[in-house]
């Protein structure tokens, strides 16, 4: 007897259709002998429709309050699916994220977890229920208010439950096959890929391949889940994501591999490009911004600094953060201009980041050469760059994404002639 | 500085438009220098809505989980107005049944209130804030599950926290004026209470004037709350229903009085009424036959026990309940059947009740007489009769109560010339 933690979003609980769906696949999981968590996401367009109403109502609503009207999605798709299950002769019952023991810190609208107390939902699964339990909302203890945790919450919640419950994998469910070598909306000669480690999982989704959130599968590797990213409207395999305690052995020098060096291509529109233009160049100031845009609650993702062309002295600091938190990361850098002293702000939310991801780039001394040329031969410009050992990501002009993508994927062999299966949807 | 709290029903906050106008209400009650304390039902449509998603899924959802779902709604609704509150200017703060300590018996979808402890939002309103409060549910400590309160829980959250809180006045705002000597939909010359005991309001309530639940004004009696019953759509005065220590008093025989003998008339259609036939006459089977009754969660309204036509030695018990409470006593009696030893079981849903109120009738030879007649005038047959102190209450065939309610009312000489004033929708 194994334990299962599946999790559905929005577009599977779309409708009653779709919450029948997910039901007849929980109950014909828990009948191979199976236990079964399912995490739920609302229903399609409720958030969507909630956020509508607000924004007709106030135009700053309080992240407190927009919390608790935003968690009553999830509300809603637990009870239907609960019943539903019930309804089809199994037994089941659902959990608030608070129920669940999703401990979060105070950061309405993007709570980290900070604990998870399942008790309730491991009894009621010792009792032969299925436990469903709301997706993307928590729990403060500080406040005893309702918290909601932001992108990719309802995914973290999955893995969270899968780690404090000691599930044997959590089940991410979708509406694509699995995760590809690149997406296959782009390049259409796009590879499923069976299996990957949670290490370049990590690469693939900080650089934005929008299968799995990154927080998802950093809770996954750092607790040794496995995930299976796999689509609802079939029951093929999808993709394993493995964490694998050789993960760093597997990816020194030389080491051989099983797979292949590259995983695949990623890409992503979501960010934006700030440069903070003349900072004085003395001990201590990149520290100083960066503490402002944390103070912020903004996630940064690549930097580079610049011998700046403003003057002797002084340089010139890029980098870029999530669109949706351009703004507050621009207000609060404003406020701090005069403390910090640096120049001017730049801000170019029309970029694109290319990422190749693969274990053993580094001991494949071709592998920059063959990726810049790729570049250059489709025309693209470079720029910003950045590297880890198993990633190199570029920031282009996001019209040229595409053929970015495209070429590199290309230029590694990574095509092939079986048509990726997607069923519709925006990919998540 | 005095505490008010005031009480939104769903048509009150059907729309944005809706939610802004109970806020600003909310605001200027603030700005004359009182607390408030605001209580909000689900958004107009939003519980069959959700009744309506439920039904597509399943044909009888587990209570729990219709519980977790119904409650979403004054989530919603509550959340909104606090964030439509905030973005006026003032401070607002939004808690579920259960941040604001409506603790309730585990009784899923008729939860009765076993306790009220509103630490967090007396703390809210010594802070400067509105607490705006979800009606219609609580939370159950045996199981820390959600629970909902059943018809007229909104109204009963909002004078609950009124006595635990010991508030001035609970406020409860309608689409009528208030409430009046019969519903001015049938009797058109009916005429406006302005003040009215809770003892007679509460026979009102029990007699089926939809104005006011019985449990509300049950509750408003017990702990000595003064209501206000409104109109959301004017600042009108409407009707005060008072606590007062020597209602008791007032209705002895011979006592004056103050306000006229005749309070009103009342009517119901939503009972129903059963007739066991065939009891065997011997000491403890109408126990025995109401136990079965109350196993079903079900509210008896009037009994009548007749001789039975079917036999020597044997009895026939009539009562009237909720139509909606119908089938469930039914199937319990069903299986109680054998072992009760009964002969039968009749069923009529086409049935109306229609009361008298008053204080002092008892003292008043002629209401009686005065009443019957009215009835026997209009060619209105009685079917079953009970009476209080201040209450005469008949059944009569559904057909026939329009008629009942106007010929009674004339002949109280309770008809006005002045025009009701009815705001549409349907009387709650």
């Amino acid at each position: 007897m194994s334990l299962i933690v599946q999790k559905f979003g929005g577009s599977s609980v779309s409708d009653a259709e779709g919450i029948k769906r997910v039901a007849r696949r929980i109950i014909d999981t828990k009948a191979t002998g199976h236990d079964v968590v399912a995490v739920v996401s609302a229903m399609g367009d409720t958030t969507d429709d909630l956020l509508d109403l607000a924004g007709q109502l106030t135009t700053e609503p309080p992240a407190r309050e927009m919390d608790m009207l935003l968690s009553a999605g999830e509300r809603i798709s637990m009870a239907l699916l609960a019943m539903t299950i019930d309804g089809l002769g199994a037994k089941a019952v659902s959990f608030t994220g608070s129920q669940a023991g999703m401990i979060t810190d105070a950061v309405h609208g993007k709570a980290r977890v900070i604990d998870v107390s399942p008790q309730r939902v491991r009894q009621a699964v010792d009792r032969g229920y299925v436990a469903i339990v709301a997706g993307f909302q928590g729990m403060s203890p500080d406040s005893n208010d309702v918290t909601t945790m932001g992108r990719g919450g309802s995914d973290t919640t999955a893995v969270a439950l899968a780690a404090a419950l000691n599930a044997d994998v959590c089940e991410i469910y979708t509406d694509v096959d699995g995760v590809y070598t690149a997406d296959p909306r782009i390049v259409a000669s796009a590879q499923k890929i069976d299996k990957i480690s949670s290490e370049e999982m990590l690469e693939l989704a900080a650089s934005g391949a929008k299968i799995l959130h990154l927080r998802c599968v950093e809770y996954a590797r750092r607790f040794g889940v496995p995930l299976h990213v796999r689509s609802s409207f079939s029951t093929n395999e999808g993709t394993w994501v493995l964490p694998s305690p050789d993960d760093k052995i597997k990816i020194q020098e030389g080491e051989p591999l099983e797979q292949p060096i590259i995983s695949g291509v990623a890409h992503d529109r979501s960010e934006a490009k700030v440069t903070v233009v003349g900072v004085p160049d003395v001990p201590g100031k990149a520290a100083e911004i960066f503490g402002v845009i944390a103070g912020a609650h903004s996630n940064i993702d690549m930097i580079v600094q610049n011998v700046s062309t403003s003057g002797k002295d002084k340089t010139d600091i890029s980098f870029t953060l999530p669109i949706v938190e351009g703004k507050d990361a621009l207000d609060a850098l404003r406020d701090a201009q005069e403390r910090v002293g640096f120049e001017g702000i730049e801000y170019d939310d029309q970029v694109g980041k290319l990422s190749l991801i693969g274990a053993g780039m580094r001991s494949n001394p071709g592998v920059s050469y063959k990726f810049f040329h790729a570049l250059h031969e489709a025309g693209v410009n470079v720029d910003m760059i950045s590297t880890s050992e198993i990633r190199i990501s570029v920031i282009t002009h996001a019209d040229k994404l595409d053929d970015a993508v495209r070429a590199v994927h290309n230029a590694f062999g990574l095509d092939t002639d079986v048509e990726a299966t997607v069923y519709g949807g925006t990919g998540r």
